[in-house]
C-alpha cells in the first residue's frame, strides 16, 4: 500500500516531471535531474533513520531474497559460520539460501512453538566468532515481531531483514552490522530494496560473487553499476517527503501502536475471532487472524471485498487472514475493518 | 523512451486498476489481477516474437548486467569454455563479469578497429564444444550492429545480449539458446529484465549460483520465487499491446529503417557531423555522430534542449553526440532532430 497523497503526486508527475519535457521512467540514470531525485531520497532515508555516517545506503534490485544470497557472499568467509535465529518462514528462506555459499548455524528456533513465540535470548546457541548473527525483527506471515534489537557482543555484525517493518519505528542503525529491507511494504512499489551496511563490511566478498551484489562495488558507483530501478528509487524518495511531514518514524510508530492496538483489542474480546501469538511479540505490522471455522473464511473475503477491504487472505502456506497495516494505512483503514470484522461476527456467530 | 499512448494510460490507470480501488504497484502479486497482467505481458511477448513453446520468458531484476553474472553461472561448467565476440562496451562488461565464473574464450574482437566494424565470422576463433558462443547484437554506446545472426553450429548455443534491439526487428528465436534484454530501453521502465531461455539449457546451473538467478527455479515459480517488479511488468505488458496496436515487430521495423535512414542520410551528406561506423553494420538504434570541433558538443546540447530535444549526450566513456531512436521514437521526433541539425549546422558552419 502506498500513502495516497503519494500516488496522486506520481500521477500527476507521471508524464512530465517538474516541466522537463519527459517521465522520471525516461530520464537517464545518468542525468543531473535524476541524480538529484535520488541523493535526495537517500538524504531523507539518512534523516528519517539517523543514519550514521560510517554507512553506506544502497538502491538495489532483486528484493530481499536476493540479499538472502548476497549477505553471505559478501560476509561469510570459507572457514567461518553465520548464525541464524529461525522465528518463521523468511528466516527459514534466508537459512536455506545462506547455506548454499557457507557454513550456517541455527542458533535458535521457535519452529517447535509453531512459530508463535520468540526464543529467549539467554538460550540461543551463538558461535564464538561467528561472521555475523542475522534475524527478522518482523516476520511478515507469522505476524511475529522481536520486542528488542538482539544484545550481542559489538564484535559480531548484526544483521536484520527489516522488509516488513523498516520505518515503522526507530531504531538504533548503529548497533547493527547491516540492514535490509525489500521496498515494497513500507517504502515504495516492488522492484527496489534498501540496504544500509557498515563502511567495514565492505570489500571482503567471495571471489564467485556477482559484482552487482558486490556491496564495495555497489558503494563505489553509488548504486549504479548498471541503470538502477529509477521510477521506484522515486517513489521511494516520494514515501520518504511523506513520511517526514507525517512528523517522522517516532510519529509512524505511535499511529502503528494505536491502530495494532484497535485491532488486536478488538479480536481479543470478540469471542469470534483469535489471534495465536504470544503477546509479548506481536507484530504491529502484520496481524494474522482465525475464524471459528474455515468454511467462514470464503464468505468473509468476498463480503469485505465488497466494502473495499482487500489484501486480507493469509499466505497461502498457512491460510487464515492477515491484516497488514504498514505505514501507509490510515487509521481509519483499521476502523473500516473493525466495523466489517463485528458486523462480519454479529451475523455469524452462533 | 516510452510511447505517450502508454504513459498517458499508465497515468490514468495509477491510482485505481480498472476500477479495483487501488494501484498496480498496491496489488499482491498472488492475486488473480495480477497474475492475469502477468500472463497476459508473456501471451504477448510471445505472439511479437513468435517465441517456440519450448522457450520460457523470465521476467527478473537486476538488468541485463547481472544476466553477465547468471549466464556462466547458470551455462558454464567446470572445464567447459565460453566464447564471446568482443564488438564494444557492453561485450567487454559481459567478458569481464563471465571470466569471474570460469573459462572464457574471446574467440573475435573488434577492439583494434576501435569498435568501428565486427569482425568477419570466417575469422573467429570458436572453440569447439564451447559451452556457449555470447554476442551483442547491438552495441548501445558504439552505434555498431550485426547485420545478420550468427550462423553456427546448432549444438552451440548462441546467446545474446538484445537490450537495445530486442522487438525493434524480428529475431528467429529457434536459433537462440538464450535471448536477454534489460527493459529499458525498447519495453519498459528500468527494473525488469526479460531473459528467453531454450528448456534443455535449465537445470545445470553451479551450485553457488543465487537461487534467483537459477533459471530453472525461476521457470518452475513463474519468474516469482519473490515480488517481481509488478508495476514495471504492467507497463511492459502495455507497451506490447501497443506494439501489437502499430502492426507488431515488422512494423516496428520498418519504421525504425525509416527514421535511422533519415538521420544517417542527413549526416553523411552534411559536410559538417560524422558517423565513424562501419557503414554494413550501423546500427538502427543508436546513431552516434561528431561535431567538427568538440567544443560545439556543449552549445549543441543546450540548444537542442531548448528545444526539446534531451539525451543527446554521448556514453561518458566515449564523448560526442548519440541520437537512441527506439521503437518509442515517432517519426517526427527524428524529422525534429535533422532540422534542427540543419539549422546548428548552418549558423556554426565556417
Amino acid at each position: 500500500m502506498l500513502p495516497t497523497a503519494v500516488l496522486e503526486r506520481a500521477q500527476r508527475e507521471l508524464p512530465d516531471w517538474q516541466g522537463l519535457g519527459m517521465s522520471v521512467m525516461e530520464m537517464s540514470h545518468r542525468s543531473d535531474e535524476f541524480v538529484h531525485v535520488a541523493e535526495q531520497a537517500e538524504t531523507r532515508l539518512r534523516q528519517l533513520m539517523q543514519i550514521p555516517e560510517n554507512y553506506r545506503v544502497l538502491f538495489l534490485q532483486g528484493g530481499a531474497s536476493l540479499q538472502f544470497s548476497a549477505i553471505p557472499l559478501n560476509l561469510l568467509a570459507a572457514g567461518r559460520t553465520a548464525d541464524y535465529i529461525d522465528t518463521g518462514i523468511w528466516s527459514q528462506k534466508a537459512i536455506e539460501e545462506a547455506g548454499r555459499f557457507g557454513q550456517v548455524n541455527v542458533a535458535a528456533s521457535s519452529r517447535e512453538q509453531q512459530y508463535r513465540t520468540i526464543p529467549e535470548q539467554s538460550q540461543w546457541q551463538l558461535t564464538p566468532q561467528a561472521a555475523y548473527l542475522h534475524y527478522t525483527p518482523n516476520e511478515t506471515i507469522g505476524g511475529l515481531q522481536f520486542d528488542a534489537v538482539p544484545d550481542i557482543t559489538a564484535d559480531i555484525p548484526l544483521i536484520a531483514d527489516a522488509s516488513s517493518c523498516i520505518l515503522s519505528a526507530p531504531l538504533p542503525v548503529a548497533r547493527f552490522g547491516l540492514i535490509y529491507a525489500g521496498a515494497q511494504k513500507n517504502i515504495g512499489p516492488a522492484g527496489l530494496t534498501i540496504v544500509i551496511v557498515r563502511d567495514d563490511l565492505t570489500g571482503k566478498a567471495q571471489s564467485a560473487t556477482p559484482s552487482l551484489l558486490d556491496y564495495a562495488a555497489q558503494a563505489k558507483n553509488g548504486s549504479m553499476i548498471n541503470t538502477p530501478p529509477t521510477f521506484a528509487w522515486y517513489l521511494a524518495g516520494l514515501v520518504f517527503e511523506w513520511m517526514q511531514e507525517q512528523g517522522g518514524v517516532e510519529a509512524m510508530q505511535r499511529l502503528n501502536q494505536q491502530k495494532a492496538a484497535l485491532l488486536y483489542d478488538y479480536i481479543d474480546q470478540s469471542g469470534f475471532y483469535a489471534n495465536p501469538i504470544d503477546r509479548r511479540y506481536r507484530s504491529i505490522m502484520n496481524i494474522p487472524f482465525t475464524l471459528p471455522h474455515a468454511a467462514l473464511e470464503k464468505p468473509f473475503l468476498q463480503q469485505a471485498a465488497v466494502v473495499g477491504l482487500l489484501n486480507l487472505a493469509g499466505h497461502r502456506s498457512v491460510g487464515g487472514m492477515r491484516a497488514s497495516i504498514y505505514n501507509a494505512m490510515p487509521l481509519e483503514g483499521v476502523q473500516a475493518l473493525v466495523a466489517f470484522m463485528q458486523d462480519f461476527a454479529g451475523r455469524h456467530s452462533a
